[in-house]
């Protein structure tokens, strides 16, 4: 249990927010494959990702810069993955790029 | 249980991240003062919010520019509050601040 720590800004945020359906056969199985193979993609940075009760998640998952996300975007077990999951397992889902401009918080 | 919507890049996500201390007492609370105050201050766009079971919390709080993320910051009854958070409720928490560029998701 951990808050995940990044270089000094600036560098790129992707959040990506979801309503987890109930018939999501597959999902965490799928998920955790993703997460580790992410960790191999060039510039990735680090990523924090909850779900709650209630079946809605955040994941913010942290990068270089945009090449780095547009590399994760196409690469291809993350691409048919994806689809999955916009097809098979989320109700909804919203993703939003952003450039990390500052940061702060407690001693890591 | 719904996503928050937004309004059309660029506008920007403060990310803040935390560890719940077991010892919460008056964290919900304030918690829920607080999304209610949030909601008045201008510029103020909406939130996503999740914490899960290892009291791992990932809040993005969107706002129309960094003037509106200054008055939110500086408002009184938040500069209290965030201070006991830091103080008392969380174990570790970041704040990232970041200017969303782009977005999409499935039909809302």
């Amino acid at each position: 249990m951990h808050l995940t720590t990044t270089p000094a800004p600036p560098y790129y945020a992707v959040i990506f927010t979801s309503i987890l359906s109930p018939q999501d056969a597959g999902y965490h199985e799928a998920s955790d494959r993703m997460f580790e193979l992410v960790a191999t993609s060039p510039g990735f940075l680090g990523y924090d990702s909850v779900r709650d009760t209630d079946r809605i998640g955040i994941t913010v998952a942290y990068f270089k810069d945009e090449a780095s996300i547009a590399t994760w975007r196409d690469q291809p077990e993350h691409v048919t993955t994806r689809h999955r999951g916009r097809t098979e397992w989320y109700e909804a889902f919203q993703v939003r790029v952003a450039r990390v401009e500052r940061a702060y918080g407690s001693p890591t």
